[in-house]
């Protein structure tokens, strides 16, 4: 037979099994946050009509894009999983409570450039709340406080929520006379963090056309530092001048004080006026989320509030605050920065059961009995020396190897082995379940750790 | 602007959070309990190069695979796990344990005629034991007893899996001087249920070209019924005669005695010699389950033994065993039975918390306290009026609201309400959340029931 090599196309993310564990890991922590704050999960499908994942038509998305035909169909593959969810909202409008909570955790599809740390395939895990015609600046605050409970529980700390809201600058750039550029201006001070504040105002003068007054005025506002509690009274300073801005104001004081009211300490989100997002579509409250020791890898979790999900498939104002975990590209960057956790268990099973009989009954029974006690249990069923299973044992890193002899079954015992001491217990296979379960509890808090 | 009729595409399952709930609790119960055997999560690509998919080629997959091109390259979506696992076990040989053991629950696309209860995107939740060279008969036992777990993991009793042996089969024919015809004979004895003996018979002598005599013998023996113990006792009867028959007889008697030893009841799995699977790659033991109130949906969980996994790509000799789940049919089946148990929770959240003072922050408190205690909780900081709040609730279906006020707050507790009866009491937040977990916990053993 002829063979064709193997491979997998570049910019698709394929691991090995002990890193697939820990991916595995992380997306069970996700589910079970995001689930624990009520949101409901979605399933949309990877394929859909090219002309409604289209809708809003142009630009990058429509050059990266997967579209291609089968039969008469125009389909798609989904770039992201907010048009998505805006297409489900619209046709199942009726049939769903609003407000409307859904996380989604899927795979979406841009064929861009392949470079390292870019993927064409890649997980995104969303959460959005969407209102019917209102939303309370509530959920606002809710949204940044469960991304930070779904960062504890990837084991990181050092890393922080960065709030800002719209309103607050548009109302700024108003008061400046500069409304109508608002939009150039934004993408502009985006740029603060890579190119400094000389180019930064190098741009809004040549490029942008604003005076000199004006440039100063608006790099004197994100210069604005300090604890929450001083940016914010910097920004009263402001007040009073421009309803907007005022708006703007009274939700952030919201979003900061509801968010301490729901445990989030002040060293893991911080008021940040020069975030925007490059998106004109939110409206009010944004958010990037920084590793505090890699801030060059830039927001590994934005979002925002916008004013109108679903504009293109239904003419109802459909209000929402969500946001997005690129979980491909994090994991990727920290299992290369070494921020997953090497002695965390990465084994597909805790235990694995070597039968010393012809037999197989009594381990097959053994290994019942301890998944009954809440075990991973492999059970090797090869015919092969007691060396060749060991070293089956160290290759797949289980942190016990159980035997079961002559002796063993005599004496309704097993004989149950650390991998990594060495050390071996004779025990009943229901002390067996605990001992290891006890032992694996103590190593076993969080999926990643930081050095 | 103007509105783009949303829709979602015919034969790609698209479900409402009620029964997304349900649908991810059967993911959570396949992937615990694959996982509790020691089988590794994997997750290959949707998209491959469309060489590699192919290299088996031909037929009906050829027809249906989406397959599309994007700059030079000629790709296309998976149309099953079966084949991304031969690529990833071939590309990655030297780094993998052998037996390699994998799980993989993941969509696939098939651009089928779309009809009623088929799909062109489904679930398969796949299992697969992959040998280097050998693999040793218990395995063969231990996927269906897997199988087993998850099917009454489901709430389902009232299921059988069905086992047979190619081996047996081949000898037998072989015994018969058919050994040429075999695979053309399978497919027609595996038509048995479908369209009789008569027909079978006819087909036999008509296109097949068998003898009346050989025809009779075909008959009577694919007639053998009873327990297990009585059909291999009269396969017992034709022993000696072939030793490709022996072989398969000793490896069937391997598998039912073993599936005892894993706990699988009589009543749940079934020697059935008609079973052949249409695969000309199946070689040892092959599996179909069956729902016995529902024949009509023919098997819903089908696999067995191979003896080259990926010769397409690697010259290594992989036999394994295998079988898969096509999940989303059968949820689909499920629910249209009537099998889905409707008084299991489908509500994203145990309880709504409803705030009824101004100031949010202690109902924000009150549902972290509820949530640390293991409830799945959402705050509802919407304005609205109490009426409207608990309609709510009620188009939700969460079991409990929790209502917190001036007076609650005061005493330092809050007023649970059972949505369903009424009921409401005043407790201590820790005693809520330990109050709502009891009473879940009674009625949510198993997310679907027979009738």
């Amino acid at each position: 037979m002829e063979i064709i090599k193997p491979r997998t196309l570049s910019g698709f993310m394929e691991l090995l099994p002990s890193k697939q564990i820990r991916f595995e890991k992380m997306m069970e922590i996700l589910r079970d946050t995001y689930a624990s704050y009520g949101f409901a999960p979605l399933d949309t499908p990877v394929i859909e009509d090219a002309q409604i994942l289209l809708a809003k038509g142009g630009g990058e998305t429509e050059k990266q894009i997967y579209r291609f035909t089968k039969g008469d169909s125009d389909l798609a593959l989904r770039f992201d999983l907010t048009v998505p969810l805006a297409k489900y909202v619209a046709l199942h409008y009726n049939e769903l409570a609003f407000p409307f909570r859904r996380f989604q955790i899927s795979k979406v599809y841009r064929g861009e450039r392949a470079q390292r740390g870019r993927f064409r395939e890649f997980y995104q895990a969303d959460i959005d709340i969407i209102g019917d015609g209102k939303l309370d600046i509530l959920n606002e605050a809710e949204i940044p406080a469960i991304i930070y409970k779904v960062f504890r529980g990837f084991g990181l700390t050092r890393f922080q929520i960065h709030v800002n809201n719209r309103k607050i600058l548009n109302g700024f750039y108003t008061m400046l006379g500069l409304s109508e550029k608002s939009g150039d201006i934004m993408r502009t001070v985006d740029k603060l963090d890579k190119i400094g504040p000389e180019k930064v105002k190098l741009i809004l003068l040549e490029d942008c056309g604003l005076t000199e007054n004006q440039a100063e005025e608006i790099l004197r506002f994100i210069a604005i530092k300090g604890t929450n509690a001083e940016v914010l009274a910097a920004l009263e300073g402001y007040a009073g001048r421009n309803e907007t801005f005022d708006v703007g104001l009274g939700e952030l004081k919201a979003v900061c004080s509801n968010l301490s009211a729901f445990g989030v300490p002040e060293a893991n989100f911080a008021v940040d006026l020069t975030i925007a997002r490059g998106l004109d579509y939110y409206t009010g409250t944004v958010y990037e989320t920084t590793l505090l020791d890699h801030p060059e890898i830039g927001s590994v979790c934005s979002g925002g509030r916008y004013d109108n999900l679903a504009g293109y498939y239904i003419e109802k104002q459909l209000p929402g605050v969500g946001i997005s975990i690129g979980l491909t590209r994090l994991f990727y960057v920290l299992d290369e920065q070494g921020l997953l956790n090497p002695e965390l268990p990465s084994a597909p099973a805790d235990a694995l059961v070597l039968p010393m009989t012809a037999d197989p009954g009594p381990s097959i029974a053994l290994a019942e009995e301890l998944r009954s006690g809440g075990i991973r249990v492999q059970l090797y069923g090869e015919q092969k020396k007691f060396k060749q299973k060991m070293a089956y044992a160290n290759k797949l890193e289980v942190p016990f190897a159980v035997l079961l002899g002559e002796d063993e079954i005599a004496e309704g015992m097993c004989s149950v082995k650390n991998m990594k001491t060495g050390e071996q217990v004779k025990l009943t296979p229901a002390d067996a379940a605990e001992y290891i379960k006890t032992s694996l509890d103590a190593g076993n808090c969080a999926v990643i750790l930081e050095k």
